[in-house]
């Protein structure tokens, strides 16, 4: 990989206001239509739940039938949460920090991106800014630009991990910065950040007078060589926003059943005024199904550690073979190792590549001619380079790369005075 | 009921911003801490779910748990809901209106609230207004509020069986006037609007050139003369945004399912960047969970007239048990006759009731001194008046009405000559 080529393919300026995930992938699937030889295989989106070993228990499905079928969960929710539901989402991230998560400070939403939404629309306010990182989730975008938050990217550093660059953070920050997103572990990087970045990360917060916006939606996910960090455990400097869901560490995300936690045990953030703001937007968004709320506490009671290691050893396995087999495919280059959550970042060396223009015309054209769908890295703010979910069983995983190998040995420039063989 | 007094409860400018339904029944119900010999009785929300006699359909819950254990409904919804959903949705809003509803005109909530918040921040831009009924359901001045939509509020009329005042309607709108609510059967006033006076709202619309906002969760929920007509009837005049859910009419609003519809057959109002704009937002808001979306056609094919029926039955009788009961109470005027919906206004006459200021301060002595839980009308914007539901079970109402004569009977003014016997 040239330095040239890799600082060429970060010089872009911003995620087009118009594409997000579910819009390019929607048109992506259209280009498959009428291949009926080959079955569309889709590493687009972190939903594994097609698949039969990313299922969830048994368990957690009939403690959320047995709340249903009682009938005493039909009426509504209150806006912030049933009360149980809180305090059991408080219990269980008390688990992993240094202090105990009061239910208060729990907030409980329709999925994570419900959660996202309301965090960002608090933190709104006139002439404001909030710091993202590219590459990044499109939903904060998005969010963002509908509630005239500006936003402004730091980089995450590719030859460090996917670290946060700290430093463009520092320079980009100002009196107007309301937050600071942090995502980890990584969509769409697979980074899991160690203890020491993450207190630098903190440290850098602080010092800017910002909070943590801390996106843990994958939490837990992580199989790599650094433990799961909450960044929660730095709260002491600097107010921390957790974010997460049951989505996927339990594998549903279609049950919406997300939260946000206010960790600010200095109260440097929160007032009464601050909270009333919070209590009334959450009452214009109310939560997921009472019925699902009310199952929490049993779900996380029953559920139990073989399933969470069955899922950690699965994304393990199918991240490696995903890793190596992007290896063998000429022209892509996957910059580093997973670690954690479903995703990895590639970059395509598109001089090498014939007829392909960009990211978009490469993912376009993968998808008429081999029925595999890959995200454009533009649609997470990075030009040239592809998201590729491997949270998908193993087989179908090997079946579509087996596939962009031979579109990218179909697509090799002839100049190269070869054509790499298939093997 | 003289005139005078009439006009001037009338008189009021706004719903107070920090003022939610929510709030202020959490701070009512805290006044009744303390209270062990009563039970508390709450007349506040329009949640019957409570009550045996309120109940979902056994059918309905269970297609909802089969479509959960199936499994097969894990995965995210697509953002504007499954297709058979939004299929089904159309399929039963058609039942009633005179052409067919396309299903692709239809998106899938997470409930009404998430209908409304979805179409007044798809309506708002910069310097635009929006008509609101007096009184009304505070989630719209709310929501509005949060995306700087200016508020513009019209009289409903007590004396016209709370029509729409059609000529504030006219004086109010501009031409920056985005959306014209109604709320049909109405909420908090019972009314159930004729064919004729609702086809008059469209063609008000129609020359003021804006769209109507058709609030119809309590659709079909109609006891009176009028039969349910929904306002799309109408869309072949003006562009109509219908909003539902499965809420009220299922008994489940704690499942957050609703909808909203663009009925607007000639293309007045839609254009393809505008449908753009919807799907974008609705992908930063998601809707229902997919299982509860999935069984939506099983739950409306399932659902028997005779269940319709019931519900009808049960709510024709406790709206006439309430209001009778509250023609008994001394200084408590309730102007109409309840026609749908799940509650009514009453008028207080406070000149003739010692220690009561307003309709706040006869609301916390009633929740303290009787543990009967009513709305100050202040938050559903009548100052003066209240809300009260009788979608409660039948010896619940009688019991909390008796309690509500006793506390009118126990602060009747002295000076009137005469104590009010209790029979």
């Amino acid at each position: 990989m040239e330095k040239g080529n890799d600082h060429e393919t970060k010089e872009i300026t911003e995620i087009p206001k118009n594409i997000t995930i579910r819009s390019v992938l929607g048109l992506l699937m259209a280009k498959t239509d009428g291949d009926e030889k080959k079955k569309v295989i889709s590493l687009g989106i972190g939903d594994p739940t097609a698949y039969s070993c990313f299922r969830t228990t048994d368990a957690a499905k009939q403690v959320v039938a047995d709340s249903l079928v009682s009938g005493k969960y039909n009426g509504y929710p209150p806006a912030v949460g049933l009360p149980r539901t809180r305090e059991a989402i408080a219990d269980y991230l008390s688990r992993d920090i240094p202090y105990k998560v009061s239910a208060n400070d729990v907030y409980i939403t329709a999925g994570c991106t419900q959660a996202i939404e309301i965090v960002l629309t608090i933190l709104a306010r006139p002439g404001a800014n909030i710091l993202l990182p590219r590459p990044g989730f499109s939903i904060y975008s998005l969010c963002a630009d509908f509630r005239n938050l500006e936003i402004r990217y730091y980089d995450l550093l590719p030859e460090k991990g996917w670290e946060v660059d700290l430093s463009a953070v520092e320079n980009l920050a100002n009196e107007n910065t309301v937050g600071l997103v942090v995502i980890n572990p990584g969509n769409p990087c697979a980074n899991v950040y160690s203890h020491q970045h993450l207190e630098k990360i903190a440290q850098t917060a602080k010092r800017l007078q910002t909070v943590v916006v801390a996106d843990e939606v994958y939490g837990h996910l992580a199989f790599g060589e650094n433990p799961f960090v909450p960044m929660a455990a730095f709260s002491s400097l600097v107010p921390v926003l957790t974010l997460g869901s049951l989505s996927k560490r339990w594998l549903v995300p279609g049950w919406r059943l997300g939260w946000f936690v206010i960790n600010d045990p200095n109260a440097i953030f929160v007032n009464p005024k601050f909270m009333e703001h919070i209590r009334n937007y959450c009452d214009i968004c109310r939560g997921p199904a009472t019925f699902i709320q009310a199952a929490v506490p049993a779900i996380i009671e029953q559920t139990t550690e073989t399933f969470y290691q069955k899922t950690i050893s699965m994304l393990k396995q199918t991240s490696n073979l995903c890793y190596e087999k992007i290896k063998e495919i000429p022209w892509l280059i996957c910059p580093c190792k997973p670690q954690g959550a479903m995703f990895l970042m590639v970059k395509l060396n598109l001089p090498q590549l014939e007829d392909i223009s960009d990211d978009l015309d490469f993912c376009f054209k993968l998808a008429k001619e081999e029925s595999v769908i890959i995200l454009p890295g533009v649609a997470v703010g990075m030009r040239n380079w592809v998201r590729i979910t491997f949270a998908v069983e193993p087989s179908s995983l090997e079946e579509a790369l087996a596939r962009v190998k031979c579109f990218c040995l179909n697509h090799t420039k002839q100049e190269n005075g070869h054509t790499p063989s298939i093997d």
